[in-house]
Parts: structure tokens; C-alpha cells; sequence
């Protein structure tokens, strides 16, 4: 299906309460774990969400809409968000989440956003071109890759513990990781 | 890690909120739809773990205390769920869930479990001996791969629409889809 304002902003409205109502006061056990060397925890997760409201998917937004394909994108930093979560909780990262989500959501509603801004362009620093409609899909997705693996990150714990249930447990066999 | 008691009851308590928090009054496009042919859309999702609470774990957990390995479990039936949520709305199915799943805790808590409890062995009818405690892990593991299923059935309607974003979404490359 098309990309549609509508869906796109009903998803990212609900993804807030869905990380609370999944990870507050969950046991360390479960999120503070990860699936190996050089993988993340579920803190990691949100903190790295936390980053890219700060500084991606709006910033983007707007340097569409004001410079269009005149300058590239300023790169994501994949390592920033750890700096940033130093010495928080995660209950604290959840609640930042929140906050940044609705300011973002604001800030979206605000630019009132007609059909023909949406195919409005961008400069990617590696795809190239892509327009506003694409940025916002990845926006919503990204939250869905993420809600993704912090599943499978949790999973990961149990994966001894099913025994030969294993075998019918498919989030135990995702390959589906994130690109660097 | 090990299966424990109170971390795998923390899990199973925040999926109905989880759950609701993210699909309740989502728009249809997103709920309605599946990843292809003889695939489940996210509504099949719900009604399946419905099923599950039903007849699945609790009556499992009952048969090992009361008749260890002498007879296998009865096979879950995974079509049964169509039938039980026919003509039902997404916001009805997770209603249910949440209703299921308070009375099967309630349950768990009632059958107060001693940590021999956790090692008595009951007999699947594919894999054999299993344990209580695999049961039980392999209750909260469940509940973590189909919300795995959902976000990659949600992501996968965004598929195109996010253009070459897609090479750095994870979860429109997820290969962990459960075994039938």
C-alpha cells in the first residue's frame, strides 16, 4: 500500500504507550540483556530511538521542505544514543520517548502538509534522491523494526529455556537485523 | 538465562496492554492485511493466541501435574482460531485476550509452583519429554514471536512506500517466521 499521512501518524501515535506498556518495570533480566558481542540491550534500543527523534526524522523533514535536493542530508550517528542514555533507566529513556514523540507529532501537524509536499525531495547522503512521503514510511517502519527486535532480543533470553519448543518459535531464527 | 517464574509472569502480564496499546483503533490498512498467500494478517495473530489461551497452555501445565508422561498432550489445532473469531473485530479479540489471560494467570497463581514443580515432565506429541519449565518459557516466547509476526506483517505494508530506506529496515528482510 501507498504511504498515507493518516496511517503513518496513527502508527506513530501509538508507538510510545506500546514500548511503555511492553518495557516499564519489566525485570533488568529482560532488558538489559543482549543477543551477543557487539549487539545491543533494549535500552540501547531506545536510547537509539530517543536519538533519531532528536536529531533525524523531523530535522530531515524540514530540510526537505526549505532545501530540497540542494544539500545532502547530515548523516545518523548509529553510535550517538549512547552517549545521551548514559546513567538513565530505562523507565526514563521510556518517558523522553514519549515526550520527544508528541513534540515531534506537533511539530508534523504543524507543517500541514498537502499532496504535493509529500513527493517533494531530498538528498540522501547514500540513496540520493528520496521524497518526504518515503522519509515519513521509514519513520512509522523504523518503529516497527525496532519493536521487532527488541522482541527478538528478549526472545534471545529464553532461547535455552523452550527447549525443543525452538523449533516452532520463528523469532528465534530472524536474520532480519538492521543494517549498520 | 534460565526460565524464572517471576520474570517469565512479568512478560506474560504486559503483552495484553502491549497488544492493545498498539493496534487498538489503528487504521484497518495496517490490521486487515497479510504478507501474501496463506498468510496471516494481524487480526488472524489475535484470534491465534486466543486460541492458545484456551486450550493451549494452562490445560498443558494441568495435564503434566496431574498425569506427567503417562498420555501426550492433545496436538494444537493452528486453523482452529479462523472459526472462533469469525464476524469478530480486532478491538473484540484483544478484549478477549486481555480477559483470557488475566483468568489463565489467575490460574498459574492458584497451581502455587514449588521449583520441583518446574522440572516435572509431561510428553508432546512431536518432541517428546519437555518440562514444566520449558512450558511455561516457552508461553512468554510465544507471546514475543507473534508480537515479532505483527510488526513484520505491519512493516511489510510499507514495504514499497519506503523506497531504498528499505536496505536499512531490518524487518522487511526477517526470515523468522514460525515453523507450522
Amino acid at each position: 500500500m501507498e504511504q498515507t499521512l493518516h496511517q503513518t501518524v496513527a502508527l506513530l501515535t501509538h508507538t510510545p504507550a506500546t514500548l511503555s506498556a511492553l518495557l516499564r518495570d519489566l525485570p533488568n533480566a529482560w532488558t538489559s540483556a543482549d543477543e551477543g558481542p557487539e549487539t545491543w540491550t533494549v535500552l540501547d534500543v531506545i536510547a537509539h530511538m530517543n536519538h533519531c527523534e532528536r536529531t533525524d526524522w523531523m530535522r530531515r523533514a524540514k530540510i526537505i521542505l526549505s532545501s530540497g535536493e540542494t544539500q545532502p542530508f547530515p548523516p545518523l550517528n548509529r553510535a550517538a544514543h549512547t552517549e545521551a542514555s548514559q546513567g538513565k533507566s530505562l523507565n526514563q529513556l521510556l518517558e523522553e520517548f514519549s515526550q520527544l514523540r508528541t513534540e515531534n507529532l506537533q511539530a508534523l501537524r504543524a507543517l500541514d502538509l498537502q499532496p504535493a509536499d509529500l513527493e517533494r525531495r531530498g538528498l540522501h547522503p547514500a540513496f540520493g534522491p528520496v521524497t518526504l512521503s518515503q522519509l515519513l514510511a521509514t519513520w512509522a517502519t523504523h518503529d516497527l523494526t525496532h519493536l521487532h527486535q527488541i522482541s527478538r532480543i528478549m526472545a534471545h533470553q529464553y532461547r535455552d529455556a523452550v527447549g525443543p519448543w525452538s523449533a516452532y518459535l520463528g523469532v528465534l531464527r530472524c536474520s532480519g537485523h538492521s543494517a549498520p
